[in-house]
């Protein structure tokens, strides 16, 4: 089985990163591929880095649906970007990393915090767990005001940071479980879990696991009407980057 | 891998049937044991009907967990009756099928119908659609008017019936993907399929694939507060029927 | 007029209190029995405890329906544990005190708080506060992390512990009325109300008063559908248990 | 106990109908006084007769609380106008049909629909059942196209309508309790009950029952903070009208 | 164009005030009429309030609309008093400064948070806020314990007030634009936006710039069923406070 | 003033038919300025449409705040493509036509219907209508399973499909007002006005009159948080298309 795993932003470091948490995880028979598109920002904290980030996951299904014969498509940022057009051009499984965190949880705890980057994005945050039909579990998404570039410049002081306001959402919001609300906070599980007590999820690992899990079962994305493939229309200025 | 598949009625064709589907979808590497409770009703259709099925679900959990060395467990009915208190007896992942069968639909449709047996279950199925925070992904609940029984004494007469359901929901309701609303319907998925023309899901495969990935990711029921084991208290009539 | 009273735990002190209550409250013409059920926890605190309390609520039911000639029934415990089955097995009018309590302060404050045991149980609160279609109206779930019996070991600490969370509701979350969130308060009632100067309600008191009202308006549970009788069929386990 | 009953329209032929419905199901000990204020309008219907009715039943609140000795109010139009004013002016119990219709309902069913009046009333009751947090509870609000004073005019072709409407609430949208949706409809409600099969509920019976009871628990409005007794301020243009 | 500016109570000092505002913002075309009623309350903080301050309200609407001519009428008033009732009298366009408020603030900011005045006008807000489907706009609603006319009477304490409680809103509760409750709050608006450094607004700009916007698109008030004229009947005592 | 109307597909005759409807309504000192971006779709029905219409949508927004001197943008598709990320990189107004149309039919109407397009936009109008918490304003969402081209290509039929969906939405649905799914339908606003008999909103028109009151208001973007300027960072392939 060949999954496809697309970090929505160019920072090769985090791609890696991601790349790393995906294989340690997958079924020895799945081929982990993880990418950046060749466009986009090289971090996500706003709509408008979402916005741009976009294309290039389009391309990446494309290419992969198309020409690479994968499986299934993971998208490894937490606002879930492109996710419902992505399932409009292929049929292949497309995972988003919030949802199948979410869903994780959901299984595991009666209610979750979301520790996350800067406050800008807690939006986005919302608007996802909205969109999953998750609030009445979510019980609050917290922020530490670091960007995910400064994650990367120092590891230790994001930690702690994550560590305060998970203990925060624990002992005042009621949280029995955490989930890292950045794909770049891969690194930092284990080190949590330890520090929490409680579990503690990333959305890398179950966005692999359940996309395994959907292709062995088979299972495709409905074409019945809004996920449709495109109707054929004409495209400005998108040569080069997206190719419908 | 160990999981434990618990059909909560005592109708052993049914356990059978469940545990045909588990085990094809099943990893190379998971044992399954499918198991009908002691205790309990020939089939789950109305409130009294759940409560006198969970000791018994609680009951085989406990064993799974005690003595059997199990893994994951599956509740499969779909009104996943006693699922919060199998979670407190056990910290390894328990899934009901109708949780994972709308965990499963999320992922691959925005909207779902489920097709279902006596009118008068359409509450129950009501109550866990909401409790998942799925309302508004649930576009309609169709009954077919016939019993879990009925279906097992005519199975055409109920494929039949299932069809007609489905195919309203999908025309009149805006349904994308059908889930059907009750674990003796697993004979019936690949048949409707074929009918419907859109995915279809029954629990039982969704449950175990993503019980599989959840016992890889190493995930645990969170025992922070809700779902710790129960205080030790004295229990009076449930000497061999419930053990804990 | 009959009216009969399950405390769905086996504590039988807790059943003296809460039959004083309700015999204090009840119209001259009422005849209030309070029973435990022979089966069952000796007190209800997590999810477990509630399955197991139900077999016993059912059989209580049952009996009170067909052979002791009962007008209504009470399920004395904040979780209305197994209420919806009890409503299939008679046409009598079922009530909860947790229904009961809410109905009531909705018509004499315009929001409540529920003060209440251990941390563990307030998700259980929180579920039937929502089943009643009542978050909006309820301004926090406060809990003393005392459990049920702790209360009746030291009931002077329980009513202080009682009355600082009843306080802060009142003072930070903005309640107007507390209602009392286990069977086993009833005994605080009339000093919490001094302390707090605002409404205090147990459940059992308005059961009582509703349950007449219901009976003497003549009101049957609606038999149209989902609370209709249970159909016949085989039970395993349950002998001397529950008589279906 | 004194109870009085405030039919918020001035056609005394209505007030007397509620008078008999609520003399017919009081306690022995309870005195009914039913009256229509001095102002307001012949019948109620839109949001300009619900407004112009208000200032009459908050001086029959005030007479009542002042000068009557009355222990509780009831206000007996299905929009429950002026409710939360009327419990500004007194400390007594003050009770709205249409939310003690709804909390009655709740008690035996588990879902309702409403029939009701003229189609553009359909919002006022929207409104009600939206404030009292039933919206998952209603299943319809069905109107007959007839005026409140039609119905006065021709009670037979009112309750042929009224049939039909029920009828097609409990074949079509599942209703399992109908509610009559207009005070002038107290006189239907036996014939309505046989006609439909499923308990038939109007507001005055459970309201007089649910006063009686909230009387006898000695609850009183909370006096807390929103419906504390209205700041003293001068009032221009309503002396005669109401008497703060 | 025509405006009529209606302070539902009868402070004629709160009336200029609103006036200057509105005339500061209206366009040079916009001939704004602003005018207490005759009868009502001198300040609205609860509910009795609101219910004396409608039929006034529903006058100068009926005057505004049959004798002078005005194309677009504003109730002035935090509540929105009777806003529905004053669109049945009229097909001109009818605001409320709340409702003006909130799409306004929509438009500019992700959340917005409320300042107001007496803790128990809080519900009135949070009754208009769900009205209008803007929950979860609405980040809080914070008090300054100060009534309508102790603002008048002491503005340097009742400015310092809202600042504080402004500031709290940003800083603690998320908002990013500042609402001011209360009609009589127009004066503190330059003041408070330079404070707090983010939108400040009140609701009587926004209600005449919206209100021109719609007479200038030709938008009427659906006549089609809720707010039509309502139907000829009597009304006793409102000769010459309402004129129907 | 200067307003720039962005139409978020590249259709020339589309932008045309949209800058008519502007000018026809704008304020005699307003200055219309209608473009479509240089890359994009030749029209919107789909995700992928969205996403690839937005990066054009931002660059007309920043050209406008920081070349042309706009004083408010608007963004001319009825799924308001790209509205949050253009509310970052201005501090002027922007507005969508959707979420202005709404605003401008909660004020005139108690509900409304949209008539759209094809099928598979719905969820497309279902998404923003939940976004801007007007759910239970909207009765129905009805498409005529016409592309927007089709509309192009034969207007009559196109008129002919939405005049029978807005007949149904008001005899079926309850809808008091129509709102017109789809940019390029303005030029049907007339014809179905005098058809339907009930108010008909398109958005441009609400939106250019609700943008001419935001920039008379003094109203910018709020800058606290979510809405922020994005922080400066790298983006790769994105030259030529979007200059941030």
């Amino acid at each position: 089985m060949k999954i496809k795993l697309i970090n929505p932003n160019t920072t090769q470091s985090m791609t890696d990163s991601i790349c790393r948490m995906a294989v340690r995880y997958a079924d020895p028979g799945t081929d982990i591929t993880a990418v950046s598109p060749k466009t986009g920002p090289d971090s996500i904290e706003c709509y408008v880095d979402e916005y741009l980030a976009v294309p290039g996951v389009i391309q990446e299904v494309i290419k992969g649906d198309r020409l690479e014969d994968m499986d299934a498509f993971i998208i490894a940022c937490f606002g879930d970007p492109g996710l419902s057009a992505a399932r409009e051009v292929t049929d292949k499984p497309v995972l988003g990393i919030c949802e199948a965190a979410i869903a994780a949880a959901k299984f595991i705890a009666p209610y979750f915090s979301v520790v996350s980057v800067l406050d800008r994005s807690r939006k986005v945050t919302e608007d996802v767990v909205k969109a999953y039909g998750a609030e009445s579990f979510c019980r609050s998404i917290r922020t530490t005001g670091l960007s995910v570039l400064d994650f990367g410049r120092d590891p230790e002081k994001g930690l702690a940071a994550l560590a305060q306001e998970g203990r925060k959402a624990v002992a005042e919001d009621g949280a029995e479980c955490i989930l890292l609300g950045c794909a770049g906070f891969v690194d930092f599980v284990d080190a949590l879990k330890q520090e929490l007590g409680v579990p503690v999820l990333d959305g890398v690992m179950p966005a692999v696991k359940f996309a395994e899990a959907l292709v062995k079962m088979g299972a495709k994305t409905s074409k019945a009407n809004t996920w449709k493939v495109p109707e054929p229309k004409a495209f400005k200025g998108f040569d080069g980057i997206v190719d419908l």
